[in-house]
């Protein structure tokens, strides 16, 4: 058992804001989140939280983990050239060894930032597997998808075994998804079978939807509707879905998405930097959307430090709205936590509460740009680093205690990464 | 003397990225810049920078330091609100103790997030003065100026004399200069004439233009012009202005700040945050003007890590043009420094090259979230945080060495100041 005491603890529940309480762990579980107590139990391990913000790990609910190997490889050029003309090579010549130590890579820089849960979408997963595995971080691992003409049946029955491997397993630490890429890279005769697999298997479908207003344009030129209208009709979203992007959208596309309980998982830094455009998150918010936030992959972002998401989430709901008060600090950090466990299709994680998974992340406030100590859940939302993360449980686990990452071994992490890039060859470069 | 050697140097000069060069410090300039070479001089310290960036310092172009101490009090509030009812009350009662340690818990945050000159703009400026003077970072300190009734004779006096007394003070580290508040606070009348007085001593005018669309619309009910279009006939461009904000701007708006040399300070962070809107990066950019990058106060931002809003500035531009080529890495990197320098009125500080001021920072890379050691500005631009940078020096000397301030007593300021805000009497707290 372990008793983490004397911290600010943002529960995130009705119980608000508990100073100076106790949190218990027992196994994987939260026992006790109240008052300051007189325990008679023997606890493993104490941690003195003083000076620190305690409170549910973020949730980054898209990324593309081994892309972390790409990070700043490709900045400031136009999607195609980005896309066709440096990432798509790149991948093509990806080997396991690349994808294991990006992965590990991705997950060592998310646990420093606080990141408890990630969604992976890519492909090789079984070595993005192994590193979520050994990390102890909480995943749900998208098997990346894409097939141009009919349905591609090896890929769904690799899927599928993938997923029958990895679902609900390591304490149910991980649970795995299908992972189409797009309407753009995939049939619609694909898109169904899909969805009707996961939808028997009762698993998750990760997609990108409506990213750019080119591919909506191109496609509503092709269909005579959005992409999500034509997903509608073909009974897609009857799996349950994760969307990330969702940035060129019109209200009958939200509708849908809402009728459908579709999770909504927006990426206002990559959408920013890549040119995409902005989200129309209070349209979203307003429709009673389930959001979540997400980093995308390093060589669009450029890193996974999900506060930085979070943040820019608040500040453009703001700033493209003229108003000031939309997506408080709370609201957005319930965004940032368990908005994102329910879209990937976890249950009671996300919450410092009795019965909910002990995803835990202490934030040290003894820094100058978090004094004064006025409102912790503005010093959050507005004014921390990623940096400013500690220490870090997950599942019950300590894995990171004091900035040292217990669970693997960083600094060979660091090390073979910077090696993999190197022997990428990449173009222009 | 000193000698930094080993780093990777972004210069920002035509010398572009030299890796594994020496720079070399003596007094208080840059005096080698280039290749490593074997040196016969005696160095009082060497400065290993393996791992590490090397650049010039963050120039924060646009602040108010001691509303340091107001961080996080008012969020999620309409401007009126924000201002009116928690603002200005506490303003009202602050001590010369409070803008003191405001100022110095400002400055420390500063300094540890890499930024080496600072724009100050408030009141009780004296106060300011000394907390800079003794920390050892560069500033303009701008002597606030409101008058909703003619011409404010003895504020003006109160404003010349300190200027006279800071002005290229501390071996030319502290520059002053005049701070109208803004078109809506201060009488034309007065705005003429402390533009005359700062032509007439040649120093610098601080102000606020054209934050919100409400000030401009009401301005032009009243006068029939844009606030920047009055000036403008009034001569108040004739001496060097630095204008803050500028998120509502008209084409012959832009024309004026241009044809007049007028120094734009972008804060992005602060204007999404108080729902005022985005500016209009791209059209100034292209119009040529001289672009700089402010925090504004941790009041509306919530810190004063300038590289967030430089990222911001850029992700902003990218995003509203749907044009990621827009504003690449390199020439954000140059708005977040030798710009800062231009608009605030200092020659020769802002770049890593031979007679300029020696103002760097140097960045640790050995970091998750910095591997692979990709493109340096890239990794600067849009992965790094503001904890990356461990060692900072200004005008030659050395303020922070390995995380450790060396210039003024960190954990007196952070306690000072906790204590101080304890004391201010917040409403609705």
């Amino acid at each position: 058992m372990i008793l983490i005491r004397n911290g600010t603890f943002l529960t995130l529940t009705e119980k608000n804001v508990i100073k100076e309480g106790d949190l218990i762990i027992k196994d994987s579980l939260i026992s006790y989140m109240g008052p300051q107590k007189e325990w008679k139990d023997k606890f493993d391990t104490v941690i003195d939280a003083k000076n620190h913000i305690v409170m549910p790990g973020f949730v980054n609910a898209h990324a593309h983990l081994a892309m972390t190997l790409m990070r700043g490889i490709a900045d400031d050029l136009p999607l195609q050239k980005w896309l066709f003309d440096t990432i798509f090579p790149i991948e093509n010549k990806l080997t396991a060894k690349d994808i294991y130590f990006g992965s590990l890579l991705g997950i060592v820089e998310s646990i420093r930032a606080g990141v408890t849960t990630v969604a992976d979408f890519y492909f090789h997963m079984e070595k993005s597997a192994q590193a979520v595995k050994e990390s102890g971080i909480r995943a749900n691992l998208g098997f990346g998808l894409a097939s141009k003409i009919g349905t591609n049946t090896l890929q769904l029955k690799a899927a599928e075994k993938f997923i029958n491997r990895w679902q609900e397993s390591e304490n149910g630490r991980i649970l795995a998804s299908f992972a189409p890429h797009a309407p753009y890279t995939c049939t619609l005769q694909f898109l169904k079978a899909i969805s009707n697999q996961a939808r028997t298997m009762n698993v998750l479908v990760q997609t990108h939807l409506h990213e750019t207003k080119k591919e909506v344009e191109e496609f509503k030129k092709k269909y005579g509707t959005t992409p999500i209208e034509k997903l509608d009709t073909i009974g897609f979203f009857n799996a349950k879905v994760n969307a990330a992007h969702c940035v060129w959208m019109n209200d009958n596309d939200i509708n849908i998405l809402k009728n459908n309980n579709v999770g909504v998982t927006l990426n206002p830094q990559s959408n920013l930097k890549m040119g995409a455009g902005i989200p129309l998150i209070n349209k979203m918010y307003n429709a009673g959307l389930t959001i979540s936030i997400g980093t995308d992959g390093a060589a669009s972002n450029n890193n996974l430090a999900l506060i930085e998401d979070a943040r820019l989430t608040s500040f453009l709901a703001k700033g493209t709205s003229l108003n000031p008060e939309l997506l408080n600090a709370k609201e957005l950090l319930k965004m940032a936590t368990v908005n994102g466990t329910k879209n990937l299709g976890f249950s009671d994680v996300g919450l410092l509460k009795e019965g909910y998974k002990a995803d835990i992340i202490l934030i040290d406030t003894k820094k100058p740009h978090l004094t004064p100590f006025t409102d912790p859940y503005s010093l959050v939302a507005y004014s921390m680093y990623p940096s400013d993360i500690d220490t870090v449980l997950i599942d019950g686990k300590i894995v990171m205690k004091n900035k040292e990452i217990l669970t693997v071994d960083e600094e060979n992490i660091l090390k073979e990464a910077e090696s993999c890039y190197k022997q990428l060859r990449i173009p222009n470069k």
